[in-house]
């Protein structure tokens, strides 16, 4: 049995406990997750069988890679059909069918109902989102290969960082090296409208400028067509160069922040930077099975408080955002989030990045991210990449 | 009256007709369209008077670029007594709302729904669609100089190719000279699923690979979670390679297509490509307004068929795709598609990637594409490549 099916085995296990009789997997991701080919179509998971992969193209490599018996999608007059007998549990009874609606356009849920007249729709997205939390084995490994990658590429554009290069030019350099090692060249996201373009790299006043963009760094960005990360802004001694960077590499995502200057920081940022450290540290040593998610950004909220930071904390005014860390993995946005609200106790498998920050508007952002597997008895960190400011 | 505020009021002037109160837009890319900022929230256009963004952050820089009253988006029980204040000529009957039903997830539209009871919902994204097709001067410059960045690249990286390197370390020099050249590091598209991760650059049979995506060139990969373009093949002296690339400047995107080769091809790839070169010349004479958008197509199917190509045309066997070009702006895949079913009269303004294309399985992929405006008399090519078989 392949990873592809024992996870449909547990949303099976899942589905059955709530009386679902499928699930109608839409979203690439998902499917992905589920079966181990991206190709264009559905996959069906009933509530008991054999999965099924309708495919509209291309069906010959979804027949190689899926671990699910593969069909052409063909007409949509025979879905209703198709589907019915996958769910023999069903007998007449109208279905249940589950499927993400977080992620489906309203457009194509309409020709999906119409479809299957008559079935009952199900919202799956938050157990999708609550399995895919816990990685296995073979996600933990892919993502700190994906460490890895992140890690080289930052040392090999370490030596060429000095002043007067721009912002874009440095992300561009860091881009180029990542791709060398076999990053895949997208950051998912599942959120609506949310993009990212390898992360956030920007230096002092550019890096705090805030953005729409659902993170505690900012950045110019090249345009108003793509108002985050990188602009035009040059390198400039004493300016805290933030380098938020991630990659994906067999599907899997990292996340690791560090903070560079030319020359040192002034005082006041210096300080800041150290906090940072500090709320990462004291993180780290709550970071354990059992620890609900919120509690670890209360915390952290306590600290920067006694600190005197925390109007700085997570972006700056009506620009902050209110969390320490998310989960992370096939997409950048996983659960848990490490925010008010979020009530999951840590579990082993759980992979999550931190990342307390400062911004100071006018000045720059200061701070460190790195992205951690919650283990039986604590945590192993997943990054690599050596610890503290990084002077040039 | 600024160019985003030109839009809405022809935006208006079709609500009227339709008897709809106004327009919610929800998808960052029509907001920016429609008032020149992206920052997170909803942009709200009453069938009269001044629009209205509703931003969650950030409010600062939605207020710096929109052309739009900004408020703060604040909490959703206002929601209805806001927009209903801007439909001061709906007096108290039901609003009658339009919003991107295309892209719009199920669960969002159901939080809009419950924020606005007694609303009808009116699916607006073919409308949108549509006036996004007729492109104003300062997109056509916008995607001008994506055309010249393509160009630059493409030029600074030929050099450079040699036998023994890998499809993906090409692509990796191709995103670094777009990136110097201001490249914004996104290719948007708007179908659900789909992604595109700087184009299709691709060698040999590994080109041939049928992919998920839609369109006529291929590649592995690097993984079957990003199921397309370049791989770990390497170029072979012979082989064709297929640089299908794109870059954003502005938000606005370019398509383009040149066939490379170290050495010559094999006789019958060469005569593919160059009726592939043939497709491309008799489309343009027929490139003017008031040509129906299939009938391009439909004539092209007629050429390749006199060449005895059809299997290969546009993909092969199962995995053809049944198009010769789509419109190109801020997305890469807008309206006009030239395929069966789109009756669209050509018309002045519209910008449309036209890539002829020919699919060998084993031995690979060669063809063009160069992307085109509508003038009043014809057309303008927009990219600026030079023309036929490169030659390394």
């Amino acid at each position: 049995m392949t990873i592809f099916q024992l996870r449909q085995q547990w949303l099976q296990g899942e589905m059955i406990k709530r009386g679902w009789s499928g699930f109608l997997v839409t979203h690439h991701v998902d499917i992905y997750y589920y079966c181990g080919s991206m190709q264009t179509g559905y996959l069906f998971i009933p509530a008991e069988g054999e999965a099924l992969y309708l495919v509209r193209r291309s069906l010959i490599r979804a027949e190689e890679e899926a671990s699910a018996d593969v069909e052409a999608l063909g007409s949509w007059k025979t879905l209703a059909e198709r589907l019915r007998a996958r769910c023999a549990a069903a007998g007449d009874a109208p279905l249940r069918i589950a499927t993400e609606l977080d992620v489906l356009p309203v457009q194509l849920f309409g020709k999906l109902q119409a479809a299957l007249p008559g079935a009952a729709w199900e919202d799956g997205s938050l157990l999708v989102r609550e399995q895919r939390m816990i990685k296995s084995p073979d996600e933990v490994a892919a993502i700190r290969e994906a460490a890895r990658v992140v890690d080289a590429a930052l040392e090999a554009v370490i030596p060429h960082i000095r002043e007067g290069i721009a912002e874009f030019e440095l992300m561009a350099l860091i881009e180029h090296q990542l791709r060398l090692r076999g990053h895949q060249g997208l950051m998912r996201m599942r959120a609506y409208n949310s993009e990212l373009i390898t992360g956030m790299v920007a230096t002092g006043a550019a890096a705090a400028v805030p953005t729409y963009f659902d993170g505690p760094a900012g950045g110019t960005g090249l345009h108003p067509s793509s108002p985050q990360s990188s602009g035009r802004a040059l390198l400039v001694r004493g300016e805290p160069i933030l380098v938020d960077i991630g990659c994906m590499v067999d599907g899997y995502l990292i996340d690791q922040t560090r903070t560079l200057v030319i020359g040192d920081l002034d005082p006041e940022l210096q300080r800041a930077y150290d906090v940072a450290e500090q709320v990462l540290r004291a993180t780290e040593a709550k970071l354990q099975p059992g620890m609900i998610a919120e509690h670890l950004y209360l915390l952290a909220l306590d600290q920067v408080q006694e600190a005197g930071l925390s109007a700085h904390f997570m972006g700056y005014g009506a620009d902050q955002v209110k969390f320490l860390g998310h989960g992370i993995g096939l997409e950048i946005d996983e659960l848990p989030v490490l925010a008010k609200g979020f009530k999951y106790p840590l579990a082993p498998g759980m992979v999550i990045a931190i990342e307390p920050k400062f911004t100071f508007p006018g000045r720059g952002v200061v701070g460190v991210e790195d992205t951690y597997l919650i283990t039986d008895t604590g945590w192993e960190k997943l990054t690599i990449s050596r610890e503290g400011l990084i002077r040039v």
